[in-house]
């Protein structure tokens, strides 16, 4: 990362150092918040008492699900393709929540059934056209997992190369609310039904359904390992799908390189929850957005102890509420680095 | 206003046509939660199916307060400019949390005791060197208050030669929780008690002085006037300050003119209330920027059955919620006006 400020000694001294700099900023004390709590945060990430943060990207990584012939979606796996269409054509909710933000989104195909023909905005890291059907056999093979986890890590890489420092992450994919929730379950052992909701919509033949055919999946793959790398590993590889293991691929990359990880809905959070597992720094690193009405959101929100920035009802994906939340780990980023400081010695 | 798009017929047809506008995006029905009501709001307030904003900008009224000599507050009035010097150096919290949001302040001299030199970013609307001190007598004279909503009728008129579709209000006065407060307790009737807040910080003979100053405040002008216009230049008049005025006068001249009024804490949120009280059109208007942690705001929006949309335990004022808010108020703005329409019909 360029522009990496003045760096600090350990971690403790480096936290004390944040910690009396925001409070001697011109303002009464803590009357920026949680702003202040994400300054620090940000200051910690970057190893630096003037972070900059460099550019905001949006990553929405699309992918199709084999579950779906099981009736658990409300739509058919074509439509991850047409909105994908609507992303690059640039008129998608999150390429207007993106400019609403100040910043630009990029799709990667990880794996749709269909192909989309070349563009600008695409990042083609196909790692098969569609996961399988997990509730009758593994999602991915071992090899797919890899794959898909290891273009995550040269995404980020990327993103390194480019100076973005700051990284929505979103989806798109029918079918991954009943990936993530089977992923979540095994994570965090949260009763499924508890992380079973409508995803974009009724699903086709109920929400009992749903339910019913997550549990059978579930049964059909008992995950023995207890080791929580290993089990997020099984869990993605047994469940899916590619556009989640690529967003924890990247989401674990992020934290060796102090980037911050702005994690939208529930999918993200899964995502976030699986890097955390194979990577639990990433956690640090970790901005969560909004919460979302997915009702399974809140419930793995607070397993990792976390307090969305936003609460808008939102439910769409896409990395939609990550957008939201980019102009407030920039102001916080802002906060530290360019607010004025009063002057005077300031013991936390 | 320039780029107002396609006009509607009467208001009903209006919004029927905008509810199903935003039903009809690509996206599941409602899965853009609050950013949906945004935007038929901004519908509603532009009379436009595809509203173009245009600019946005952050105002900031500094006045000082007379009250200030009853101990009322943790720093002397003297810190009002300290703070407008802040902001004029573009070092000031407003300033990095507008740069983050892609906006602009500009910083008004409603009143100070001391006037700043010519600056790019000051806008002199001085109405005395601050106001009486309102336990002894009025805050300001009938002209006075008439002086200070006239700029403020004349900064909106300027806003919309500008171009400018989204403002947000903030302020700068050491001592105008206790302005605020007072007028907040004569147009909503909530116990003055509950809307006496530390402000800034806690005031320099504590709070249960604070609370018998303002009571003793208002034993000496008790406000005979129902109808509610004339209690709020009553209360307005009595107990200021020229920048809450001025706020209220530039708020109520906004509705007749399509402008988005962002809100910011408790100060504003007051502010909004007489504006009200004065153009009860201004409330459609009205966009509450975030739930500070003053107690009075929580009661004043509820009397104003407004839910805000952000909850950051911010309380620094300056219009810092409503800079984290107007990427908000421009992401609804761009969904409705750019988002895909999917084909066919969308009955509401």
């Amino acid at each position: 990362m360029s522009g990496i400020g003045e760096k600090a000694g350990s971690r403790a001294a480096l936290e004390n150092e944040l910690r009396s700099r925001i409070r001697g900023k011109a303002k009464p004390i803590g009357s920026l918040g949680r702003l202040e709590d994400l300054a620090l945060q940000i200051g910690l990430v970057t190893g630096s008492l003037a972070p900059n943060l460099g550019l905001a990207k949006i990553l929405v990584f699309a992918g199709d699900h084999g579950i779906t012939a099981e009736g658990v979606t409300a739509y058919p796996s074509v439509v991850t393709r047409e909105i994908a269409k609507f992303v690059l054509a640039g008129t998608a909710g999150i390429n207007v929540l993106a400019q609403a933000a100040g910043t630009t989104v990029e799709l990667i195909d990880a794996g749709m059934i269909e192909p989309l023909p070349p563009h600008d905005l695409l990042i083609e890291r196909r790692v098969a056209a569609g996961t399988r059907n997990s509730l009758q056999e593994p999602a991915m093979t071992p090899d797919e997992c890899t794959v898909a986890l290891e273009a995550g890590r040269a995404i980020a890489a990327r993103l390194n190369d480019e100076g973005v420092g700051i990284v929505g992450y979103g989806e798109i994919g029918i079918g991954n609310t009943s990936a993530a929730a089977l992923i979540a379950h095994i994570l965090t052992g949260i009763d499924l039904a508890a992380l079973v909701g409508p995803g974009a919509g009724a699903p086709a033949r109920g929400l009992d359904h749903k339910r019913k055919i997550l549990h059978d999946a579930l049964d059909r793959a008992p995950i023995a390992t207890s080791d929580p790398h290993g089990r997020a590993l099984e869990a993605l590889r047994q469940f899916g799908g590619f556009e989640i293991a690529m967003m924890a691929g990247a989401m674990a990359a992020s934290a060796d390189t102090g980037r911050m990880v702005v994690v939208d809905g529930f999918i993200s959070t899964v995502a976030a929850l699986a890097a955390i597992a194979l990577n639990s720094a990433t956690r640090d690193c970790c901005v969560f957005a909004h919460q979302s009405t997915e009702p399974g959101h809140k419930a793995v929100l607070a397993h990792l102890n976390a307090e969305p920035l936003l609460a808008l009802d939102m439910r769409l994906g896409e990395g939609t509420g990550a957008a939201l939340a980019i102009p407030i780990v920039r102001a916080a980023e802002l906060m530290l680095r360019e607010m004025a400081d009063l002057p005077g010695e300031h013991p936390v």
